[in-house]
């Protein structure tokens, strides 16, 4: 049993997940967290299934010796191919960012295609196209039974358009400063996307949302941006409320951090990613 | 002792240090190499120092394990950080890709100032400003003494800058095609050093050589391009003639290649650094 008073574990191949902190932080300010970032491997989205599975299980395990009541995989990545292992690996409730994402997805759909944006290992995983799909089929058809099995006239329209953005993370993390390379650079990714005309476009990659300024720019005011580290904040409240899991009285929540290389780095740019200084960094090395 | 017909080991982060490996291969028809990358965990570029001492030592034991009769760091950031502690951990000779290029640098320079570009890490250590001012203290003085008594005169006109091109090495790992993109990219970094006209420009990362004909056209044809792993070819041709252990006969020699990560990326990316395609290819997990 995980009491409701225990912390909340969120981790990430690096800093990213910041930005998904930063959103659970917003609506449950009372909870304890404890963020894992694993700066001494990042990135995970050029690396292999398998690798990326046993890195993260061992990140899931370290926060379970925390005693975290629920487990947030905080990369998109990790989520695309490590969450099913994850889930089996422990007995703990572990969310991944991209269902929530998928859901908002399709809701803002308008019968128009979806565009979703990422790394090429979530990309390649084609993750968000099935999660959008599955969630389809369980609205229009009540189960997700019909979706196997040919009839899936109803469901048909929902046209998923995938790109790979492998540039995005170390224009994120190197924080270059000329406006038209970045500019330039997401043109580059986005121009044969929008060419299709999509009506949403998910943001599949925690760092993305820092560049969310420049992506609207880019993509224009009719398509909606999705920030998949929004739509997961909402279903673990949405999880802990109705679980009865959340931490009683109105203390105000600690966080605590642990990298496992370069605590400085993490520190200066993870205030870019929080919006605010990271105190309680600690090292802790994995593998 | 090792025997002359035992093979060279080379290594790197990833698969940059091909192109250190295309030199020697050049240079060494008849010698067996083999080459670890560590997919798994590139970049080192980002990492600190204790990090990149850790994996490489790792790699270097692997190495010896395979009874190589000398080690090749063919990696700028980790012959900058872990050098000096990787010679001190084992009993074989290991040389770096900083001190060739270093050398190089020194005759190019012809009083003008020299120009670096590398990674963060390799940048941060200053680790060509040294051994370019080592290089001269040692032939301007015939000995590095008088480098630290404040009787500098003769060399203190060697003026070196140093600039980290941080989204060089992605740009090369994904292939992006958009030359305008690529030079954009390229001008944003070097701008600021050509601008104090320098008489040679060190490739001080072993996945720049990729990128070296559109450097040229944004350095222009004055300023000599000079690239470390040409260089440690040379050194380490030089090294095995004169301590006699270059094996014997014309058998050409044996390719060997082992990542921690994702073999078939590794193969269709190194055919482009090592400009054929890659046989006899292993995974070998380490950590």
């Amino acid at each position: 049993m995980h009491f409701n008073d225990s912390p909340i574990g969120i981790f990430d191949s690096g800093l990213g997940g910041l930005t998904v902190y930063r959103e659970i932080r917003k609506l449950l300010p009372f909870e304890d967290l404890i963020y894992y970032g694993d700066t001494a491997r990042v990135p995970y989205g050029n690396k292999s299934k398998e690798t990326i599975i046993r890195y993260s299980t061992e990140i899931l395990r370290f926060l379970a010796l925390k005693k975290v009541k629920i487990a947030i995989v905080a990369c998109n990545t990790s989520s695309s191919l490590a969450l099913e292992s994850l889930r089996s690996d422990i007995d703990i409730p572990v969310f991944g960012v991209i269902e929530p994402g998928a859901r908002k997805a399709l809701i803002s759909s308008q019968n128009g295609p979806v565009a979703v944006i990422g790394t090429s290992a979530t990309i390649k995983s084609m993750a968000y196209s099935n999660a959008i799909r599955k969630a389809a089929a369980g609205i229009i058809n009540g189960s997700e039974d019909n979706y196997n099995t040919g009839n899936n006239n109803n469901i048909s329209h929902i046209r998923v358009i995938e790109r790979a953005c492998p540039l995005f993370v170390p224009l994120v993390e190197e924080g270059l400063s000329d406006e038209k390379i970045i500019l330039g650079i997401i043109k580059y990714y986005l121009e044969p996307v929008l060419a299709e005309n999509p009506s949403c476009l998910v943001l599949g990659c925690t760092h993305y949302p820092i560049l969310e300024n420049f992506i609207s720019m880019v993509a224009g005011k009719n398509i909606k941006i999705i920030d998949s580290g929004v739509e997961t904040a909402g279903a673990v409240r949405e999880y802990l409320e109705a679980s009865r899991m959340l931490k009683q009285g109105d203390k105000s929540g600690t966080d605590s951090f642990y990298v496992s290389d370069d605590m400085e780095k993490f520190k200066e740019l993870g205030r870019k990613f929080l919006g605010r200084p990271l105190e309680n960094v600690s090292l802790s090395v994995l593998g």
